[in-house]
């Protein structure tokens, strides 16, 4: 491995490249029309253009993208978050055009991102999942018949569905027709496929998930969980890592993540992620094969670096264990919530705290791509010391000329219950954002 | 304690702020007009206007600092480093004036800032010094008695001196006469004394320093040691964590560190220079009472957050000690070789990254303070690695607007002697600087 096309722009195009150019490998940034004045193309050894705004046009586009690995004589490929990075046939066609594709390999991408093989696999080698469908259903009679045997409340869920898309909350039968209907259309526009799972619906849980690593000879390690219940509308806001859930429970989730990672013979970074409402109560909701946004936090406090992990997975080098680390870590995303040129920037710095972003003072915002511009985490010897470390930065930091969730976060910091760990993955819709409940 | 007047400013103003903000105390900044745009002014809670910007006007003028603490209700000083932080007589008078002042007690900073006295105080308690003057001397004669008992070549070094000023290496006697008159007559202009002792030259040997805390109680502790090298014309360019040198004589040069710190009662934050020029062959130097420039190298590890640690011990307060760090890190400190306005800012970031800076973009570096204007500091878990990510985190770096030792840098860290850790204090300006060598 030579030369890596980064097929990503923002925070993680500008995260991978930095990981390549330690590791001596050169880089190949891609950029739509939109993204030609954008970080990650600054940072490259070499840029190269495929397409229009759009994604369909651009970081989507299979054939832009092989055909700038081919002409920039790249010979391997980081899809980095979103965009292609968990479409198994982009893997394949990477695989099939002699590139190494920095991920999983592309039949373990089909079997974990159709998310009720997914439950169903995972169940098998041990992972407790939550009671639910057993099998795809596509018409009101079967939900009926399923959510009379799962018992109410249930969630609907798209097979094919993520980011809280095609997915719905049914509470009691006389709901079902409706929000049953509701949720399957909108799966059939998200992504094409009217496939619908029901799943017990579990109260006022904290998102737990956990980062593994599968290594090329089928062993793998869990490398640490982290805390992502704060969310708006299955969207992250705020992770923390490690996890306050009680210890044995925490023990028993890594070690059911590192079996399924080797019964998987899972290759790379992966993320298993759970739904916990207690001692011994954890379910299995989806795994992940690409690395997350919030991966920092599990860097910060495992002393692993997951990207440069991936990077050698990939081009079959021997990792070195990293020397042991502690501390606690957390993450906020800092989000858009309007385009425009960034008039004024000065972001934290110091000690304890990392930045990740590719925001620069006279960059355009541009409307096209996901709102979350920035990531600051904060790293200390404890969570209350990371708690004031991360409330320091926020308040300090300035981006001016577009509008952001900065004022928020720092509400959000301030709470009693941030600041005593006490919420779950509904926390901050239903006490915070009491106009979201509707 | 609860409002801290931090006496300082740019990167270390910025630093403590932070420190202070993260433990709940209010902040007063205060700034001279040339630093009246700076960004420690905007972090604080408070600012002041102390003067002019000759620093005499301002950060060097004493009245000013305490009617600046007085007018605001400041109930304690940061001095940082640099200005009045060894200054015992700016400490005793904060006392008097019923603040706490956040250092070392006047009394140590008094014996500790006469080289002579430290050297014969540490050697009292069991620390090794370089053979050299037995007292102060003042006249060519003595020197030249001195200097036949210690034997050539010989430094001539002015008691009160500092940041190499009167100070000059004396191979042989001929020329003895010359440059002793020369150092005296620089230390005269430089310190107001005529004072002056000298050391037997230790040849090619590394500058290691040990970082220091002293408790209320009476305990010290040696947190870890520093290899700084590599500087030029006596001023430290890049410092490393932990040093390289072989492990039995650093456990001793950390054992001495401590049973000094105890026996000197020393309060707060400090740190033992010391030449090593091989197993076993180590010699004291000098004692900062004072944080230093180089402290974050130490604080990522060793975990300790030293400026937190150094406003906790002032303040009376237990300290926890922080769980185990390791790994290695590398500074190297960003110098403005011009003033003038940043018309174009990119920083590092990410992975392994720390930056201390003032620095903004629009900012304009003024010409009447020290060049230095951001310390990037990588940390990763080998020496290999930290050098890996510096390099590229210094490739990245953009500071617009102004001239800077960036591209010196890049150089410096790609030399063999630097990639292969093989250098000592004159290896700049004996290998990359030759014209500076008359």
């Amino acid at each position: 491995m030579e030369k890596v096309l980064i097929a990503n722009r923002g925070e993680i195009a500008v995260r991978i490249i930095r990981a390549c150019q330690e590791l001596g490998l050169r880089t190949v940034a891609v950029y739509s029309t939109a993204d030609k004045d954008a970080l990650h193309v600054k940072l490259a050894d070499e840029a190269v253009c495929i397409g229009a705004a759009s994604p369909a046009k651009s970081y989507l586009n299979m054939n832009n993208l092989l055909g700038a690995a081919q002409i920039t004589g790249a010979d391997a490929i980081h899809p980095g978050y979103g965009f292609l990075s968990e479409n198994a046939e982009f893997a394949e066609r990477c695989v099939k055009a002699g590139l190494t594709y920095i991920g999983a390999r592309p039949e373990t991408i089909s079997l974990l991102g159709d998310k009720e093989k997914a439950r169903e696999t995972l169940k098998a080698v041990g992972v407790p999942v939550t009671p639910g469908s057993a099998g795809k259903i596509t018409t009101v009679a079967e939900a009926q018949a399923d959510a009379e045997k799962i018992g109410y409340p249930v969630m609907v869920k798209a097979v094919a569905g993520g980011g809280g898309k095609g997915m719905r909350l049914i509470q009691a039968p006389n709901q079902l027709d409706d929000l049953f209907t509701l949720a399957q259309n909108e799966a059939i526009q998200a992504f094409g496929s009217n496939e619908m799972y029901l799943e017990k619906f579990i109260e006022r849980p904290r998102h737990i998930e956990v980062q593994v690593l599968g290594f090329k000879d089928g062993t793998g390690i869990a490398v640490g969980e982290r805390d992502c219940s704060l969310q708006i509308r299955h969207q992250k806001v705020v992770e923390e890592a490690p996890s306050s859930i009680d210890p044995a429970t925490r023990d028993k989730m890594l070690a059911v993540s590192k079996r399924a990672v080797e019964e998987l013979h899972y290759l790379g970074a992966g993320t298993l992620e759970f739904l916990y409402a207690g001692p011994d109560q954890f379910y299995f909701m989806e795994m992940n094969t690409r690395i997350q946004v919030e991966h920092p936090i599990t860097e910060l406090t495992s002393g692993w670096d997951l990207v440069k992990a991936q990077l050698l997975i990939a081009d079959g080098k021997v990792l070195d264990k990293p020397t042991a680390a502690n501390g606690y870590a957390i993450e906020c995303r800092i989000n858009a919530q309007s385009a425009g040129q960034i008039t004024g920037l000065h972001l934290p710095g110091g000690n304890g705290i990392r930045v990740d972003t590719a925001l620069y003072q006279g960059y355009k915002v541009p409307p096209n791509y996901d709102s979350m511009i920035a990531k600051i985490i904060s790293y200390a010897p404890t969570r209350q010391l990371a708690v004031a470390k991360m409330l320091v930065a926020i308040n300090e930091t300035v981006i001016a000329g577009i509008n952001t969730n900065l004022d928020f976060l720092n509400h959000l910091l301030q709470t009693h219950h941030f600041q005593e760990n006490q919420f779950d993955i509904e926390f901050i819709e239903r006490e915070l954002l009491p106009q979201a409940k509707d």
